[in-house]
């Protein structure tokens, strides 16, 4: 089957914001095993949203459009689409309704425009947004599709997934072919050198096709398998999961939708310990990592963000004269600061980190990106120090899954 | 003057690889005052690229192609676009010598297809890569000017600037037209209601465009004035900016780069003021934010984060019996975290959050995405109480912009 992808607004014609959703709706037809024939972007305007679809359409089987369905009176993707049919609009009185209730829940004002988000061309399907106020929709026409979806990214991605792929592989039947996913997320090795260590794998005889995916500091690696049924699939992604493991094992950290807090909390619930934080450069970006995963309240009792090197001596017991001789870069304070914290927070774990992010506080000795980690239980403390050369947003995020990495390798005994 | 972009390649056609070249591109363009009419992307085939180029071609005046033009089988710009005019190749000895000079230098062995890359179209111009080894070409076609230059993004963006941007407007002498930009950013309104409370401003009389762009959870306005030169550019840029500024001044909170945490940063300073802060419900990410400024250890004493009772009892000084009384999420909570905070850290201020992230931990009186904030001096305090209904994660970042806007508040004497 052929795919076209149109994304549709100003934004994105005067290079304000990058379209991303052209490439994750590709990457998900590739996945499915459909081709794309071609992605094209269009300003907010009638006449030219119906000729870029026309194009579109001329030479695919779908086509997918993306935004333009918000309120404001530059959305008007509906207006154009129903336009290109000759459809008439209608109002959807459930969906208008369920855009009222969200206004009503969120105390919000209720603004009259917010009514174009529940109108669609005549002949339409809504596609629920469970993420946000504008629905999508779907028309069949002529035997073709036109799915037309928001374009704020996370709307769209979820859209995709839990509507327009299911719509496609009802309207288009397959053949019976089987594909299934799987995504390897691994730390501490640049992409090629991922690349490097898998590349003897012969992926085309187990049937199964490799990507990497660069998503800063990570690097993930994404295999789809086909077969011709669930079990075929399933059995040759295992294979090829478990050559990357054997070979990628001390980097890879979590597989599908897990992060790396997401796995950490697992062990932190299954060992039953508590933890707290004592941050320098890295800002509150651990604790808030952590935080992010719900329930997060009942393993970490504190997080502390010691800048000053006061909070580092009143708030963790750093003796001033550690400070002092070695500096509040240095293992010696990373190791002091995790084991005070542990103990004046009354946790098992203590997780501190101190360091440079820059762009200013460098020395020739401690350059910007220098980092030092440690993690403290009862029995020991392990320390990591590393050097980064990223700028301060980069050196805090790489410098944060650094911290989480090592917490995670502690917690399953790597240390013991 | 009329732009198409088209990115080249079937790493774009899968998904592998977002593509980033055409937003650069169509925000220098429009940075001339010339309109993008369309952006696409196409696969590394010959029928495929010699078709859009058709295409674009048909409504542009000048036609920018990026991508395709390596030294390995399925770079086949050059190709295309010979193909596509009818014009024969030829080898440019000077280019082919460059590239040879650059494989002695790197000490790369040369492979006989790299030769590929100093093959032009016939009477095209070369455009020299100073970053690589591919140069890029513009030919004159009837009037209309078409470009091909490398995908590696620091290439293409290099050779825009430097070359296809000077060849336009050679080509193509501008009117007198000039653009300035700028962006307004608000914090508290739906996208709607910044849209509602605007509308009545007569935008075209001023010669100015408005844009509106949510980045969760701010709402950001776009402006883009023109102009026969700079001076009255900035003028009709300047009485937009006014009309807006007087309907939203109690959402505004920043304009053109600046960010929130950023506008602290100076108020801070100006005013000579440290503070601390103290996080439940945000776990972290009001502190992370703050340290994304350098130069944040100067005014940030330290960061906690009490996800615990005991935490806020023994860190901020709050009373058990008030925590026991009126719960953890409650006013009278925040207040005392927020005063006992400055205290105990002996800052100037002192800021806390105390709610609900959700999924779970809500009641009917206190749903998830309830929040109290509390900023406080030796002067006063100020709370504010808010309900959302998002997901945990939204919740903590709408509830740490709630925070800084309200410490933007406090700084700028709103509730003196």
């Amino acid at each position: 089957m052929k795919i076209g992808i149109l994304t549709i607004g100003n934004e994105l014609m005067n290079g304000r914001t990058a379209d991303t959703n052209s490439s994750f709706i590709a990457r998900e037809a590739n996945q499915q095993g459909w081709v794309v024939e071609a992605i094209m972007s269009v300003c907010d305007g009638l006449t030219a949203i119906k000729n870029r679809l026309d194009y579109l359409l001329s030479m695919s089987d779908a086509v997918i459009c993306s935004g333009g369905l918000g309120p404001t009176a530059d959305d008007i993707t509906t207006e154009a689409i129903a336009k290109a049919f000759s459809l008439p609009l209608y109002t959807d009185e459930n969906v208008l309704n369920y855009i009222r209730d969200i206004f009503t829940q969120f105390n919000l004002r209720w603004v009259e425009n917010n009514a174009k988000q529940a109108m669609f061309p005549k002949g339409a399907q809504v596609l629920p947004n469970v993420r946000g106020t504008a629905p999508g929709f779907s028309l069949s026409i002529n035997g073709k599709m036109v799915f037309a979806i928001p374009g704020v990214p996370a709307e769209a991605k979820l859209m995709v997934t839990d509507s327009v792929i299911p719509a496609l592989r009802k309207h288009f039947p397959q053949d019976e072919l089987y594909i299934v996913k799987q995504t390897i997320k691994t730390f501490g090795l640049s992409e090629a050198a991922v690349d490097d260590k898998v590349k003897d794998i012969n992926f085309n005889s187990l049937g199964v096709n490799i990507g990497f995916y660069p998503v800063f500091p990570e690097n993930h690696i994404v295999l789809i398998a086909r077969g011709k049924n669930q079990n075929e699939a399933q059995k040759n992604l295992q294979k090829a999961q478990d050559e990357i493991s054997a070979r990628l094992q001390d980097y890879i950290f979590a597989y599908g939708e897990e992060t790396l807090e997401g796995v950490i909390a697992g062990l932190l619930t299954e060992k039953k310990l508590t933890i707290a934080v004592a941050e320098s450069c890295t800002g509150g970006m651990i604790t808030n990592r952590l935080t992010d995963v719900s329930g997060s309240s009942d393993y970490l009792e504190r997080g502390l963000v010691t800048y000053s090197n006061i909070a580092k001596i009143s708030m963790l017991g750093v003796p001033a004269e550690i400070i002092e001789k070695h500096g509040a870069v240095s293992e010696e304070t990373v190791r002091l600061m995790a084991e005070g914290l542990r103990k004046l927070a009354g946790t098992d774990l203590g997780l501190a980190s101190t360091g440079i992010a820059g762009p200013t506080g460098g020395s020739p000795e401690k350059p910007v990106g220098t980092v030092y980690l440690a993690v403290a239980d009862s029995r020991q403390t392990a320390c990591r120090h590393y050097a980064y050369r990223w700028d301060r947003q980069r050196n805090k995020e790489v410098f944060s899954e650094a911290a989480l990495f090592l917490l995670k390798n502690f917690l399953e005994g790597k240390f013991s």
